[in-house]
């Protein structure tokens, strides 16, 4: 592929926990609609699922966040919903209410037709990858990512994104065997697709289990992290001769920090819910940790902005080897004002780097 | 007042942390448009306000329940809102889309306005208590609840649920001195609101944090736990010669386990994220646990619903003298087959009964 050298590999290092001179950030959604010209870009496309699909427009999102911010990582512009969608449920974007699934799996003949998608229905992520991986130049790592198959299979029973998710619940509950089914449907077309993108480039992968913390105890380790962590189990670690770190975030899963952090995974993303510094003495310097503001102290005023940025990283600390990638606990809003993110960026570089030089 | 003796004390004793032959159980929402004769009272009554706002509606809907299963205590038919709505916040319950306030705080000029009201405005209220009092007729006892003060802030500031609950955040953060003012405000409002409901025959209160844990750690404490506090510290203990148990319960503060059960209340309700065995090794036995079966298991055949329930029970254990209120983790749906709720309060009953002589 011939991709060009990598200039900041900081982001790399500290997931790795390997010392860094300052605490590497990146923000989950960062290429969005706070963004005008993101929303220009969305416009033109005509579609957000027009726009994930053509890879000209997915690298031009992707981009557009680090010619503003010093950010250390690139995340691939995409969904991951990509999956469900090539497994033909007919995926839809209605304006204001988000993704749809036209044909949601509902009986058991729903669920015995699936099947692991054919790859060549993904080729244009792959595609986007690897040009995105190119027009980076080597200035920062590129992050591919996936749901988690329990977070995929939500989408695909509820058909739409729920407030109680009854319908998988029930299914959970009722017919556990048909659930189990999809998710192992779900973990091999996981494996494959993420190692595809890094076979295309991708320097890093996330797994997003948007959902698992809507699941009672006893049913998050049997339906979400033991097929999490079959997913983590098939991945191809090594590309490029260097590693290729995973990270794991599971949304409201901070209750489960120990479990999470002994599945295999290289980095353990948080919401704002735990204090880094807490999860620190329960899961020790096994896993990196990456979080974790909340993304609406960017409604504050710059100096809250930067002392909220200093509460966390303080919080983390500098005791140990374990690896910081700063973060937001969520996506950014789309109602973000831009400038907030500079001071944001700014604050989490001069401090950290005061604290990794101390 | 005069009201009946108490028959089955099953549920007080067990908040209080004293030996009890079974585990006592009832359910959030058990009044709930999940029954058929609470819907035919609901249309009868026009609205859920008018419902809420009548005594004898209120009673008979309260008291629905109690005639299909064998259920250990009655909860007030009310809603947390009562109280902004008395603050004159203009409430109206807009149908299929939930509670709405005509009148949302979103200036310093209306923070500043913001004002305890006179407790006439919610004699309703404290009517409904000692009528369902009356006619509960010592069958098991009754219990009063009211919205944290952050709880009820959220919609006070939000106006309406809210999936972000970025306007009350977002003041949070940039002007913590206002969202401070609203919820002194709403404590006086809420320790005012508890105390006449005791004084008019609630033998329990229950505070409900229901949005608690969208909350970063470190701003919960000082945003929500700081006043559920100061409302427990403003609370009358004691009535008709006994004591009247506290319990909060916050949805999604698994996580601050310890520091909840520390802030002086009887009794910690917990949703199904946390195992009830987990949080009693973190709290001992300084609160009785309420608790914790996710509601969809409601949805699943009657096997499962009983080994499920089970499967609480056998986690709480029966070490120590902490005491164990069954419970869902969150109200109950209003697409549950009420035939399923007789399965759960028998094998509730008849299991624990067997654990409690063994």
């Amino acid at each position: 592929m011939n991709f060009p050298t990598l200039k900041n590999d900081i982001f790399l290092r500290a997931l790795m926990r390997e010392p860094v001179p300052y605490t590497p950030m990146w923000m989950m959604r960062q290429a969005g609609r706070y963004l005008p010209e993101y929303n220009e870009t969305r416009a033109r496309a005509g579609s957000f699922m027009a726009l994930a699909q053509n890879r000209e427009y997915a690298c031009e999102v992707t981009l557009q966040p680090l010619h503003r911010y010093k950010l250390d990582a690139a995340i691939l512009f995409s969904d991951i919903l990509t999956i469900p969608h090539a497994m033909g449920l007919g995926l839809d974007f209605v304006a204001g209410e988000g993704p749809r699934f036209e044909y949601p799996l509902r009986s058991e003949d729903d669920v015995r037709k699936l099947a692991v998608p054919d790859m060549d229905r993904l080729q244009y992520v792959f595609d986007a990858v690897t040009l995105i991986r190119h027009e980076l130049d080597g200035r920062v790592p590129l992050i591919g990512f996936a749901g988690s198959p329990w977070t995929i299979g939500c989408y695909m029973v509820e058909g739409q994104s729920s407030s109680d998710y009854r319908l998988i619940k029930t299914m959970l509950y009722a017919r556990p065997d048909l659930l189990h089914r999809i998710l192992q449907v779900n973990t091999e077309a996981t494996i494959q697709y993420l190692n595809a993108q890094i076979q295309a480039g991708a320097q890093a992968v996330m797994i997003f289990d948007s959902w698992g913390g809507v699941l009672a105890d006893g049913a998050f380790q049997e339906f979400s992290l033991a097929y999490t962590k079959k997913v983590v189990d098939g991945l191809v670690r090594e590309r490029e001769g260097r590693k290729v770190p995973v990270i794991v975030f599971t949304k409201g899963g901070a209750l489960w920090a120990e479990e999470i952090a002994a599945i295999g995974a290289d980095a353990m993303g948080l919401d704002w819910t735990a204090g880094l510094g807490k999860i620190r003495r329960q899961v020790g310097d096994s896993v990196a940790l990456q979080g974790n503001l909340d993304p609406h102290v960017l409604f504050a005023p710059e100096a809250t902005i930067r002392a909220e940025a200093r509460r966390v990283i303080d919080d983390f600390g500098t005791v140990g080897k374990g690896g910081h990638v700063f973060n937001l606990g969520h996506g950014i809003s789309r109602f973000t004002p831009p400038e907030a993110v500079l001071a944001l960026v700014d604050e989490v570089h001069t401090y950290s780097r005061r604290m990794h030089t101390e």
